[in-house]
């Protein structure tokens, strides 16, 4: 198992149609078929500066690749991501 | 629920048995009655300069309180953690 994680902040304003619209589009993520367990969340932690993050979990390497180059994911990262997102990181775990 | 994880880097040599130390150490942690879903494990990203996680859950903030304040986590916070560790970013999260 390979989980997937991001945490990050985008430009739009707090509970503005703006930041519900990026998120109910980051939503289709999930249909890509290798992708498990998807969650959308919300970063409380005041040691961290982010608002958002995004978890999901792969079988292997290959459901990983599988996501990464899939046409959704790769027009979500071009037309959402790189436009709407003002700081990010990724944050990818195995079990230990 | 609320997700509390941690990313960070120890200072000892990877592989070392100081290393396997801090890590057995940690799971102590899980033994506290409010923790849920404890998790050890290794951050793979080579876009993030962080070595471990963990995660875990709480129903909600007064088991995370409780968790916070029991003996056993100041007791690793104060002589494991902060002797231990180089760098970390906590994040925290609820579901959205």
């Amino acid at each position: 198992m390979i989980r997937h994680t991001v945490v990050f902040t985008l430009k739009h304003e707090a509970g503005s149609s703006k930041e519900r619209d990026f998120l109910e589009a980051a939503r289709q993520l999930a249909t890509i078929a290798t992708v498990e367990k998807f969650e959308q969340l919300r970063q409380v932690s005041p040691k961290c500066d982010y608002t958002f993050g995004f978890s999901m979990e792969f079988a292997d390497q290959a459901a990983y690749d599988f996501y990464n180059d899939h046409p959704l994911h790769r027009d979500f990262v071009e037309n959402r991501w790189m436009k709407e997102v003002s700081a990010f990181q990724e944050i990818d775990y195995l079990p230990l």
